[in-house]
């Protein structure tokens, strides 16, 4: 069962939407501001009910419109303890279970590294690894709480763990790429594959990456589900 | 079961990656000329071996990578009848099946109106339509063998027939949009919803579109599966 996969062409972000034919049940990781009306459109033409919606950490490069979502659909938001995102409905933490239609699961699965709280969700044979495992590459570890050391952890101790078979659907790319596997990451991914936790750190110290341009507006923004904090 | 939808922004068009979960059998239906190597990396990461890729017609604003992924892959190429595309493998008839995978069948369903030999392919609950059926709108019927009232009786006896939950995947959107249902156009689609047909033929006549920018290029193109006559 593959998710639909969304894109936004500003920031190069994945925007999730999971549905199973002939149930109405939905849910929404990682939306993006300006396009909620697309999003409500798209629940509209499929008959579907939005339940939950929920972010993988607090993004630096967009704002989510996980707050307005709820607010218009009535669903629930989720997100990881301790990222910040206060008003958040559900405060998850690794090894929750969000049933969001009968017997389809979603396995939150703590993935720090990118941020401290950053979560990754497991749903059938697809993982949605946020910025922690991106498509040959992963999240950068240099701000916001970033870990090299806690991303490689997370890695490969938790979602190279994973069946090979998984389809690994990350928050972002940037060059055209849409999923991948577990099994071609582990044996491909040009910052792990083959790549021990020191040579890792090394690696990922010396990237020098330029300050993200919505840094100081999305992390505030995204800790509030995207609403403006007089709503 | 939804497929990988693949989008071109140059001119916006679709391609549909289709496999099931645990199987390596996939089909790529209208797959784009310059993103071939993408489409070669996608079957790669996902462990998957390409068995056929369809045309839902010969494009007027693309050049597809149809024979150069067959001629790399081994896989077959299918093409309508009748959309002078000789060097298909498959010259696919209305009511034909495409076998794919076990238990995987592709059904066609000769959809003309906006091209004589225009197909739609249905698996499962999608039906991949093509420039017949758009999202809230059609495939314009000025040119290439179109006719209004062929596209007319395609839609409405031949896919507003299917179930209403089928998801109608097109080949092209202009507005960010990517899925709908036949449902849902059934009863908003902006030309088809509550018009007859004549006033459905009156409405395309006096679309008075521009010619498409490639039609003279990509036409001859397609018609040889996109690769060079020298080939």
């Amino acid at each position: 069962m593959n998710p639909l996969q969304l894109f936004d062409t500003e920031s190069s972000t994945f925007t999730y939407l999971l549905f199973i034919p002939g149930q109405t049940a939905a849910v929404i990781i990682d939306p993006v501001a300006r396009h909620w009306e697309r999003d409500l459109q798209q629940l509209d033409r499929l008959g579907l009910s939005l339940t939950y919606v929920l972010e993988t950490h607090a993004h630096a490069d967009h704002v989510t419109s996980a707050g307005k979502l709820c607010q218009i659909t009535g669903a629930k938001s989720g997100a990881p303890t301790g990222c910040g995102i206060g008003p958040a409905d559900l405060q998850l933490n690794d090894g929750d279970r969000i049933v969001f239609a009968p017997g389809e699961e979603l396995y939150v699965i703590h993935t720090p590294g990118h941020t401290a709280g950053s979560m990754s969700y497991l749903w059938r044979d697809n993982v949605f690894t946020g910025d922690a495992l991106l498509i040959d590459g992963c999240g950068r570890t240099d701000f916001q709480s970033g870990s090299a050391d806690a991303l490689y952890t997370s890695i490969t101790t938790k979602l190279f763990t994973l069946s090979e078979d998984t389809k690994v659907w990350p928050a972002h790319d940037y060059k055209g790429r849409s999923v991948s596997t577990i099994g071609w990451e582990k044996t491909h991914n040009a910052r792990l594959a083959g790549c021990n936790r020191t040579d890792f750190i090394a690696l990922m110290k010396n990237l020098h990456l330029p300050k993200p341009r919505l840094l100081d507006i999305a992390v505030p923004a995204n800790e509030n589900l995207g609403l403006s904090h007089d709503a």
